[in-house]
């Protein structure tokens, strides 16, 4: 046999497993489990009946560029769409400022590699997703959590921490953000601290990443639209880099995601993918393309807002009802997560080996925490099961409890 | 204007932009250009009638799973579609020695991320394929080049590099190759250097890299199927990583192909991939595998073979006429590629120039080769352009020789 330990990079020595995909690992393995685990989008909105037309028209049109290998930078048609989606979030953009990428978690890993040397900071919400933690973390990034409050991130902590890595001479190039909806915690930056942050940004000249991918899942009972403006969206001097999806809005089996960012830097996550993938699916491309045209996102797009609600009403409902008030969130106002604190004496841990004894499973909240804390935290998702399996799955997390 | 250089890593530094697609871009910009650039498959045979019949099957059966998020690993029934594939070339694979990766170029990409440590050595051949060169080159690994002899990389060639690369004390790790019909060279490498480089890289515990993506297609007056039996079929130790695709075979737009490579690495390209991509396209990983179940692609690939040859055929005739003795090359095997030798006092780039103003493109034979060397060769892809326009190209280009 041979041994492999020596061929490994430090890249592939330690490499982080993403929490969240080992939870869908397990689920798929286990039968009548109710997953609150994995962020999956609900797939009975999936828009069947469109993407079956869309398909069908392009198929029928026997258009070589359908098929064909595509321009790195991304299909024209789509990025010029992109840039109206964009404007429709009040973020303008240039053709050049834009990269087509295979789901934000490409964009992630995108700009880890191409801006992220071995030892260099990168700020992330404490706790944040965990695609993230693993994208930066490959790229040997020394991850800083910075603490969240009722309104997003502390920004006198934010301060403390780039003071504390500058001092030891660390460089601090990015703040990864997720302001809205945010994963875990559902959360929502509030629009003075966007306008705060930014400013931040320039005066510590440090870049941010901002992660958009529930913007539009807003819930109206507890939310506006015009709470969710992104922070691109009055970036004037080039701070931003800003990462949409249509994994939520339409479907993301697609992966198809677009990153704005400055020009000079898009050419060479433009470069940097060439070597990656050589470009996102092209039919894909062409499929979301004739999605967005036709305006099957912007339709989809209410009853998506009115479904999730819906969701996390009946699961908070049902949480209240059989574990009271043991368990304690804060309303989530838009996005796929209920953010749980859990009662003294319990641990995530320990609360997800019982309740996968009962067939429930979640998130446990340590998974999202980059300083080793958070256990006392849970994650979950009503955004994919039903209703019904909503209800069963609080009963079976009360069962775990007790 | 914020200074982004501060910001960038090594890797964002030192950038290598593939030479084919930068190729690609001026193709795409310029109006009535005959392109033997991009080695990109003939349009004209894309399976429309049955990828549309797949589809809507797909898309009418309303299985959550055909667009939602699915294992890092790959679809599972294109997994165990993928093991009679490679069983066909007779090559043996559990299910756990297989990852689907989106398209080759992340399979090579994956292996760099995973492999190589900044001033590994990467042994490639003299030339090579670029899009490996920059994925190499962007994890700072050193490349050198093997010399080709008709029948593939040199022997002693290999091993002399091999040594002075041990003795200046840097790490061997990878031995990357195109065994069938090389991209650029077309060349095939003998049966009997196959097992002698399987037996080398294991005395010299080195990994192979198998790049496969035209071994299908062989061109039958002058090679048969037998002569590429992949290294991987006789590799009985774990030496050997396979990677496979289907973008020559059904269409390139999918983005997909696996790679065959022992499990305890497979499990580290899939903790790699989950921050890449956290998993290909869905929908197109259920669409190739009805293709590859329903028998598309095998109907097709002696279609292929026969176009490809007769198109090889079309170039060979048609530079012969025009150009005569001043432009020399082997009859490629297989594959996409006629790799020609420019006359003294001709160089690549010289001749890229005068070719782009008579309206003809081919990627400059320099692009290819790790050392600076090959200002004296040209690639000339005989697979996408039509016969006429071969015919006309091959018109623009004698042109620009005269």
């Amino acid at each position: 046999m041979t041994d492999y330990t020596r061929f490994l990079s430090p890249t592939g020595r330690q490499l982080t497993e993403s929490a969240i995909r080992r939870m869908g690992t397990v689920v798929a393995r286990t039968g009548d489990m109710v997953s609150f685990a994995p962020g999956y989008p609900d797939a009975s909105l999936f828009p069947w009946q469109e993407l079956r037309e869309i398909s069908v028209g392009l198929l029928d049109g026997h258009d070589a560029n359908t098929l064909q290998y595509g321009p790195t930078r991304g299909y024209k048609p789509l990025l010029e769409t992109a840039l109206g989606v964009l404007e429709s979030r009040s973020v303008r953009a240039t053709l050049e400022q834009l990269i087509v990428t295979s789901g934000s978690q490409q964009g992630i890993d995108l700009i880890a590699r191409v801006l992220v040397s071995p030892g260099d900071v990168v700020l992330v919400e404490l706790p944040t997703f965990t695609g993230a933690i693993a994208a930066f973390k490959n790229m040997q990034a020394e991850l800083r959590g910075i603490r969240l409050e009722p309104d997003g991130i502390s920004l006198e902590h934010l301060d403390e921490v780039w003071q504390q890595a500058t001092r030891a001479g660390k460089s601090v190039k990015l703040l990864y953000l997720i302001p809205n909806f945010q994963n875990p915690t559902g959360s929502l930056l509030g629009l003075s601290k966007r306008a705060r942050v930014l400013e931040w940004a320039e005066r510590r000249d440090v870049l941010i990443v901002e992660d958009d991918p529930y913007g539009l899942l807003y819930f109206e009972d507890v939310a506006k639209e015009a709470e969710t403006r992104p922070i691109s969206a009055d970036d004037r001097s080039g701070r931003v880099l800003y990462l949409s999806t249509v994994s939520k809005m339409l479907a993301p089996g697609f992966r198809v995601g677009w990153m704005k960012a400055p020009e000079s830097l898009i050419e060479r996550f433009d470069t940097a993918k060439q070597s990656t993938d050589l470009t996102s699916g092209i039919l894909d491309q062409h499929i979301v393309h004739e999605a967005l045209r036709l305006g099957v996102a912007d339709r989809l797009a209410p009853r998506l807002r009115d479904l999730y609600r819906h969701k996390r009403d009946v699961m908070a409902t049902s949480l209240a009802e059989r574990i009271g008030s043991r368990l304690t969130w804060p309303t989530p106002k838009g996005g796929f997560f209920i953010w749980a604190t859990l009662p003294e004496g319990y641990t995530d841990t320990a609360l997800l080996e019982r309740a996968l004894q009962h067939g429930v499973i979640f998130v446990v909240g340590s998974a999202f925490h980059v300083d080793g804390s958070g256990h006392n935290t849970i994650r979950l998702s009503f955004s994919a099961p039903s209703p019904e399996r909503i209800v069963e799955g609080s009963k079976r997390l009360a069962e775990a409890f007790a």
